[in-house]
């Protein structure tokens, strides 16, 4: 597969796609990373892999704010300092974390709408996009939820490990079919808060996949589904 | 596919398997039927065929106390009258569908260990039976969840729409892998005490799949997924 590496309006970027094959008409996913992670950490090569190479999708991935190459504020250096303290502390994080997260994807949709803009006009073949998938769990999803209520394009999204009451809004706008993972034993997203969250979805095809484990332990098989969950919604490439 | 119905200590059944290959050795999904439902009803038909024409298992059904060809107690006849005015009335049934089919599922349980019994000597081949699953939603899940707590040749179990306190004991017990099924606008089972069963067994391995909708409006993508997870466990038939 072809790896791309960009830089948009400064937001840095990369675009995997099927070697010297088009852009143009082919089903596109955009890879949000989660909480410290960034566009070339390991879960986001791993689910640009599965895209290009099994479904024949492309996949575009872009550095959150304050994450990867991104210069972070003092904000960003407080926020990765004290989490880390918090947890070790047991006290719970997730208003805390709502709240800085939510501050950084209200700068990170209009980043994934630009994206999707300059890919459209790219394209050499001047078909335009194919079919957009989101995928992304946990700051992903917090990126993810509010994209996907307010960009049409976007027609299906994998999300999860996530739930706090200020998403519950633009949950409500999703009207998209989505899968939703949920680890049952997640020490950092309560799980009320997520089962609320996926009830809160507007999608009239919605799926909640819990699994035992942290945070960090999505089951392998869960990848595998949301794989076909991608193709079954953004349709197979040419 | 062939069909043998037969009856073993009154209880009628009926045992499904590929045209002329022999039963030992083979993978066996025990499915439990539904409320009001009985071993030849639609879901457990659909399922059978499932089973046998598409991954080459055997399946058996039984009629449970009460349904099908099996006579009605003075009390199975209260509950079946009374459950429809209950639920057109809108008042809650849980606990009272709860208390009736418990009392059922403790004389079903020792008729399916007898009916794995009477199989495994039945086997032509002396081989002994293969791998067994079981599958059964909501009243298929109250008698199957204690008989996975009690019976070890159950290796793996699809349970789902059902979830009492009075089955959290048994729940415990289980120790295979379970793919549980939940319907997020059940009416019938209070969601709470869904999850709370889920969360109560005993299994390592464990996936809940929850969908929007009612009691019987389980997705057929969830048969599917039900299929994928009994192979996965019970093994390729030969």
């Amino acid at each position: 597969m072809t790896q791309r590496r960009f830089i948009l309006d400064g937001v840095p970027g990369v675009l995997w796609q099927p070697d010297g094959l088009p852009l143009g008409g082919r089903p596109l996913v955009l890879l949000g990373h989660g909480g410290g992670q960034h566009k070339l950490g390991p879960g986001s090569v791993d689910r640009a892999r599965r895209c290009v190479r099994r479904l024949g999708f492309a996949a575009v991935a872009l550095d959150a704010p304050g994450h990867g190459e991104r210069p972070r504020s003092a904000q960003d250096e407080r926020f990765a300092t004290e989490i880390g303290e918090l947890i070790a502390a047991g006290r719970p994080v997730s208003a805390w974390v709502a709240r800085h997260t939510a501050a950084l994807a209200e700068r990170a949709v209009p980043e994934w709408v630009a994206v999707l803009d300059a890919l459209d006009a790219l394209d050499e073949r001047a078909e335009g996009l194919g079919p957009v998938g989101f995928w992304g769990l946990s700051l992903g999803s917090v990126v993810g939820i509010p994209l996907a209520a307010a960009e049409p394009r976007v027609a299906a999204a994998v999300f999860g490990l996530t739930g706090h009451a200020s998403q519950t809004e633009a949950a409500g706008r999703v009207g998209v079919p989505v899968e939703f993972l949920l680890q049952w034993d997640d020490a950092l997203v309560p799980r009320e808060g997520a089962l609320a969250l996926f009830g809160a979805l507007g999608s009239r095809e919605k799926t909640l996949h819990a699994n035992p484990g942290g945070h960090l332990e999505v089951p392998e098989l869960e990848l595998e589904s949301s794989e076909r969950f991608l193709a079954r919604h953004l349709g197979r490439a040419e």
